[in-house]
């Protein structure tokens, strides 16, 4: 099994002084679940979900998943949930099985539709970074240095523009901002991902060029993210919180600069940009 | 359009007394995102995602989440982005199509697998309370009255037992506790709600009684956790973070327990409780 937890070396950035440093990282990697049912001379499969997940647990995570879905009403209908073997070294302990009671009538056409959450469909590291290479089919323009100055600014610009968090605080923002620091666009969402599809979308109906802007979020950097910044071609991408394993996997190989942890005038290096 | 936040009356509860104030929710709506596509004499029409949003900037959405996602390569691509009018009265404003370039050779069975995210497939916030509903088939059996002295100690008692949090500063936690507050079980995620799955398959592995339970969750609570809570029978919900308007709405109708902004010795409840 994958340690829930991976190091990394970054860059980490104090009063516009840059160190090399150590850093730990909260593994995201791609989980499959795959449900066993039907008669016994009739054993079929089906590929539920994908879903970007801790590795550790997973059995659990399945047999959760299952019951708080309503795809079985009573652990009983599980006869067995475990690591498929007969899988790719790659993605081996990324594809959990559950095997469900024969007398369960269920339509697996209808729960396909409904829980395939990514566009990366790879069970592994690796298969989700080439699938969003596929994807995109384009090469970011690298941001080059950051400049400290202008970066430990933006989230005190995004603050000062939000309103719905304001009210609530429930909410996500996205900021867009050319590459002085100045405000472009900002959304906010209750969905992260939506924050930031909203800005792409908002950028493009005005004309702002995102191949020379930089994005801010104000939450975690997870994969996803950083996947629409890679695919829509913006350089840099900011979090006010910390990233993922996978998300600097894909920064890296992307050519995108990930910064993380930006507050307080201090961030991380996890991408790019020294 | 329904505007991005909503009012609700709830129970504030500070040093053990409650009173009764306004509070305003980010508002929280499903979308369905439909594709036009084809030739001219052949206009099909796909249903390529539901996605939980704040409404507004619904356009942008639409068109970002098509260039993120790699579905087009370019705006050009995308002929016109608008309010779906021909939908049923309680969905209008919650249903976008895309026109795209009948040029476009797309396999809408592909995408159309990778993008449902829920299995609550309604398209208005009704109709997403009534899916739950009819995946549970179950009722809440009422927490009752809430315990300020209990409710109070669980954030730290969380924390305490966390630990990659603490390494990462990346992850996601759900606890769940007994009625007296001591904790049965921690699990951790980059994913918020695989975390509360974890938490509720080895709560049937262990042979607890989810019944009888409260669950922590260290961030927001969106109307996709108390869905899982919900369906899986738990009777109380404490989150760290603010709640949506759509998972205010489920948690009343469904009889769960809702309580946010718990932290500092402060809580505000939102369903029941009281």
């Amino acid at each position: 099994m994958r340690p829930p937890v991976a190091t990394v070396t970054i860059h980490r950035v104090e009063d516009g002084r840059g160190v090399r440093a150590e850093d730990l990282l909260v593994t995201e990697e791609p989980l499959e679940i795959r449900l066993g049912f039907g008669q016994l001379d009739d054993r079929r499969e089906v590929r539920l979900s994908v879903t970007m997940r801790t590795p550790g647990h997973d059995e659990e995570l399945v047999l959760g998943f299952l019951l708080s879905e309503g795809i079985v009403t009573g652990a009983a209908q599980v006869l067995r949930v475990e690591q498929c073997a007969n899988v790719k070294e790659e993605e081996r302990g990324n594809v959990v099985r559950a095997e469900l009671h024969p007398s369960l009538d269920l339509d697996p056409d209808r729960w396909q539709r409904n829980f395939y959450t990514t566009s990366s469909c790879g069970v592994c590291g690796k298969s989700s970074i080439e699938a969003v290479h596929a994807q995109c089919g384009r090469s970011i323009t690298p941001w080059g240095p950051v400049d400290p100055a202008v970066l430990t600014t933006l989230p005190d610009r995004m603050r000062a523009a939000q309103t719905v968090f304001t009210h609530t605080g429930g909410i996500h923002a996205a900021a867009l901002f050319d590459p002085k620091g100045r405000l472009l666009l900002l959304r906010e969402d209750v969905g992260r991902h939506n924050a930031v599809d909203k800005v792409i979308g908002a950028a493009h109906r005005a004309g702002l060029a995102l191949t020379a802007s930089q994005l801010l979020v104000s939450g975690r950097a997870g994969f996803e993210l950083v996947q629409k910044c890679v695919v829509a071609g913006i350089p840099l991408m900011a979090a006010v919180g910390a990233p993922s394993s996978l998300a600097v996997q894909l920064a890296r190989d992307g050519g995108l600069t990930l910064v993380g942890f930006l507050r307080g005038g201090r961030f991380n290096l996890y991408a790019g940009g020294a």
